[in-house]
């Protein structure tokens, strides 16, 4: 028996690998842009739509519990992410959760003017907050400087620092604990997105006096393509703001169907319009089984598959040009493993031709996410070797001239 | 053979019934708040879960079309409301298109601030525009009126008027055309929210000039319970204003993942971010049964199941105090029919308990939707009959304290 077989035998989270939907002989390591398939939450998708909607009917916003499951679901988030009970609600995309965000966290700080990012932030975070700065018209700047410099470009004029904790190219995790400080003592607040966060390693945002985050639901969590996002605010920040997009979910008496607003007294008031139940059922079904998991030991696992894919690559590539983009030192990455290339395109085409999927991201980034549920130490040993045999016969070389299409 | 069932037999639509799942013994009149569920619908779920999502996993996005799926599906619906092609997206809810269009609205009329609207408008429309209206912060005043006043109150001062085609409480289905033309006419633009219109009947929103729509995904569509919902926008606008939830999807290169935000040239601008797939593609599948209808018969059949209805409700209910609250005059209702009662939610709460599903909104409405794929004029005169034994035997008394509970 190798040693990667060893690991897999003694893996304690193995057991889980069986509650996946795992497509045969495929290697499959972009569980960072979309997360597998958990059985139950394939059973709850047919349940919710044979039954729930098939037989009950508009009655299963009650009897079914639709009328819930923002919150539900939120707060079963909430338990991953560090957050008590009714701080966190499901809904939307995180798009349009940031909008919510950012603008709550703008009118916090009427005398400030400067929003403080990453250019490489994930883009649509960066527009999302642009969208906002221009409606408010009010002079607001969006201002994108290198991560590891943001704790020194934090100043009087900072309203706001928007980060995204996890860097979807590089892997980079940031240190939410000091950056978080670092943003209170200036007087400004802090936003995380938790996209490559969530579900992924333990959190902690309460103890860092995280003020507001947003994430995605379908990568870690496993909540299926588009599975709707989910959005925290701390339980001071609730009742200062009525964010923008006051829809009838988010109104203090929904059913009363007043011709006036009047936001719910917490973070109720973050909902918006009706919730798409079947998606969010499959994501509520697939956090039940992440829920299962010691996300001590899911960590663990994470570092040890990274650290061995890293090495792996290291040893069977050498020479070939590959760059590690991705801290070496474990506390300072996600769960995602990046290399750079000059041919990273071409290299990730032939690599998912051989049956390993993994992800590029431009200009030369190859992606491997690591998803430590359903993933396994054979997993990575296979995805660098058979990365090693592309790079040694040049098979890669045969998808040079293809046109690029990446997606999410 | 009663007349009745010489109607259905007649039906030139009686072969769409078979198309979806009818619970066994129900009769459903709350189509305009939850449709029923096509069989195909069904199908595609677990299509696209088992299949797409278990096994093509993160190549679906191009495979098996996700990417398309808010242009596929948005186009499907444009062919129902008289859009054309290109000018009509599948995306977010109700609440969240209605924000992006009617900040497009303001800025399109930047030297005029009221928003006309009803007070009886479904109160979500008016909530995002009181949100929208506050985080521009430029002094703009949503107007309620009534819906017949609406020509008359038209000033220079009008920037847009915001109205739902077919009123949610009493079916009232105002005058496209007319209200449209007056409405440009006074220099104003026309928001129309057809929730209670798309698929409920033939529309030609091109015809009569409409410059912003949107509408609702799971009422007479039955794309399932928060089914996404759709916006259009007239070709002449969409170049004209970015909007604000300016989200990764409604990039002009998404997959470029630029830092800096530049809009799609068309109706691709309206969208944000990633879309529910799971929720779409249930709504796709159910657009294409509808689009295998004949809507002239769709709407005739509406005619004649409403007619049917009011008159047997006044034949039978005679005396009890109902009080027809839908214009008698079928060309200016919707596909609905409602009726006054003091003792609404009581009667409805019986009425429920006996079998027929419709709904009440307060103050005294109880609701009956016809969706003429599914329902029949049998359900329609069974309805009327069990409306008239629990009038008769008083039996809508025992749940005259309970407490009410409506949803959606």
């Amino acid at each position: 028996m190798s040693s990667v077989h060893e690991l897999d035998a003694n893996d304690p989270l193995r057991h889980f690998q069986e509650q996946f939907e795992r497509p045969h002989g495929l290697i499959y390591l972009d569980g960072n842009s979309l997360g597998m398939l958990p059985k139950r939450a394939r059973e709850r998708v047919q349940h919710v739509v044979t039954q729930e909607w098939g037989q009950q009917l508009i009655r299963g916003w009650t009897d079914a519990g639709w009328i819930e499951l923002p919150r539900r679901v939120g707060d079963k988030i909430g338990r991953l992410i560090g957050a008590p009970a009714a701080s966190t609600v499901c809904a939307d995309s995180t798009s349009i959760n940031l909008f919510k965000v950012v603008s709550a966290a703008l009118a916090l700080r009427p005398d400030r003017r400067s929003i403080l990012s990453t250019a490489d932030n994930f883009p649509t975070d960066l527009y999302m907050a642009e969208g906002a700065t221009q409606m408010l018209g009010k002079g607001h700047r969006l201002v994108h400087v290198d991560a590891h410099a943001i704790v020194n470009t934090l100043d009087a004029d900072t309203a706001v620092v928007m980060l995204t904790h996890v860097n979807y190219k590089t892997g980079e995790r940031y240190d939410m604990a000091d950056i978080s400080r670092a943003a209170h003592s200036a007087g400004a607040l802090i936003i995380w997105d938790l996209a490559h966060s969530a579900g992924a390693f333990p959190l902690d945002i309460a103890a860092c006096d995280v003020d507001f985050a947003v994430g995605c639901g379908y990568k870690y969590l496993n909540g299926g393509p588009g599975a709707p996002a989910f959005l925290y605010v701390a339980k001071r920040h609730q009742a200062q703001f009525e964010q923008p997009l006051s829809g009838w979910m988010g109104h203090a008496h929904p059913f009363a169907f007043a011709a006036q607003y009047a936001p719910a007294a917490g973070i109720d008031r973050y909902l918006c319009g009706t919730p798409p139940v079947i998606s969010m059922s499959a994501l509520d079904a697939s956090l039940d089984l992440m829920l299962e998991a010691d996300i001590g030991a899911l960590r663990a696992k994470s570092v040890a598959l990274t650290q061995l894919f890293i090495q792996s690559v290291e040893i069977r590539c050498a020479g070939f040009g590959l760059e590690l983009a991705t801290p070496r030192d474990a506390r300072k990455r996600g769960s995602q493993v990046s290399f750079r290339h000059e041919h990273g395109y071409a290299i990730m085409q032939a690599l998912i031709a051989a049956g390993v999927i993994g992800d590029f991201r431009a200009p030369d980034i190859i992606r491997f996410g690591f998803a430590p549920l359903y993933n396994t130490f054979a997993d990575a040993d296979t995805a660098a070797t058979r990365l090693a045999d592309i790079l040694r016969s040049g098979a890669w070389q045969a998808y040079a001239k293809t046109a690029r299409r990446t997606v999410t």
